[in-house]
């Protein structure tokens, strides 16, 4: 046997998230049933962490092992050509054999899009703000975020994780436009109203991000005093925290991990 | 009567492009229906050109006439309530009442989108490249269509229109991602091997980008050589060139005026 890394992109949209939950879709769930069609041999493969219903992932990373002779880039294609079409294997790998997807990532990176603007296009993927929002002051509050804090007040009632402490490295609204044309490679794609929150922490507990970017509209929209996120984070206490906000906008956009752990 | 101007964003995978045709679905009549009903008079919208069957705008403009005392912001609101999801109206102003969305445009810019690794998320914007491309191959072709040409080569030969020549402003492969993650601003969304080609012109002729694309394409995969483009522009000859690049890696990015008309 030998261990591969898989780098998938989903679009979380129609699946019940990442990990397996019986009679309903999950994206382990479908990579799983495609590479045990491909490898001939019944696969488990190990993400580096869930993500909820209706997230999506850019790069979410797993582990599987399988036959150590196999041809990677045949296998990319097979998965792929199973696959349905909003799941997409981007990359595969051979890793040391003690590669772990979950246990050796070292941070992850969420990113959660909004827009002031009416949304058509990737409507899937970006949340539309019908008021008045102040970035700026989401930006200041978000300060309060970086460092090693418990996160108890931002996971979820119902989570078993014990452990809540968590360190983000970085936690800051950044406009994907940019009003100058001047340069080619900023004037890409953003459109004028189109924010990204970008998230990265050692870990993240259940329903964190969420919950981060529920209370940060609310401080945006002017409900909560800037200096409320400091408060909240004390509270050790899910009621202190906004509302979770919609799942569609949150994107797992990077794993980094100490050592590529491909050989 | 008063003009007013909106800039519409649109998904276009289920329209038969923009203009209206009888018996199929277009945005021209879905946007025409939702004024109509919005204002409760017949309203004719015109917009600042066609765009193909599957072609997505982010900033397609166009304007219609109506009652002078419209409320701008309930208008788009209720035209957003209206309009199916894949079509929004971000912006409505009023305008002058001689300014036309297609006789006063001094330029578009359209944006084709592929990557060279398997596509999940946003896959109705993205074509997926199988093979080895050479984009700085591309990118010194792509230098011959700057200026004035006739563009016979690159207009769809059912089109009655007389005037072939066009001036390109701009034409070039701009890769989405960027390597250091310094900057954040450059650290957006991009993803390795996600590439946009850029083109700006003061008009474009009917499958021009896409016959264009088509062409480039070929001699990124090596099948044509680099020079290959000034002798297919010299042609004015259709069949010259390559064949259409696929319609959903194409968007009308943003149209230009040389006032912007908003009084």
């Amino acid at each position: 046997m030998a261990r591969y890394q898989l780098t998938i992109e989903y679009d979380g949209t129609a699946y019940h998230g990442w990990q397996y939950q019986p009679g309903v879709p999950t994206v382990q769930q479908e990579v799983s049933q495609a590479l045990t069609t491909c490898c001939r041999e019944a696969v488990d493969v190990v993400g580096s962490g869930r993500t909820d219903t209706g997230v999506h992932a850019r790069g979410q990373i797993a582990h599987f092992d399988a036959n150590p002779d196999l041809n990677l880039e045949r296998l990319r294609n097979s998965l792929n050509g199973i696959l349905p079409p909003d799941v997409a294997v981007v990359l595969a790998v051979r890793v040391g054999d003690s590669f772990h997807a979950r246990f050796d990532a070292c941070s992850r990176e969420y990113h959660y899009r909004v827009s002031t603007a009416p949304v058509a296009i990737e409507r899937s993927q970006r949340v539309h703000i019908h008021r008045e929002i102040a970035f700026d002051q989401m930006n200041q509050a978000a300060m309060a975020l970086l460092g090693t804090h418990d996160y108890s007040s931002f996971c979820r009632t119902q989570s078993e994780t014990r452990n809540r402490v968590c360190t983000v490295e970085k936690a800051v609204w950044i406009p994907e436009w940019e009003e100058s044309t001047s340069a080619d490679r900023l004037n890409l794609g953003g459109r004028r109203g189109d924010w990204t929150f970008v998230i990265r922490a050692d870990r993240f507990l259940h329903g964190m991000v969420r919950a981060i970017v529920g209370t940060l509209l609310e401080i945006g929209y002017g409900r909560r005093p800037q200096a409320d996120l400091a408060r909240v984070l004390a509270a050790r206490d899910r009621v202190a925290a906004g509302p979770a906000a919609k799942a569609r906008g949150l994107t797992l956009h990077h794993v980094s991990y100490n050592t590529s752990g491909a050989r």
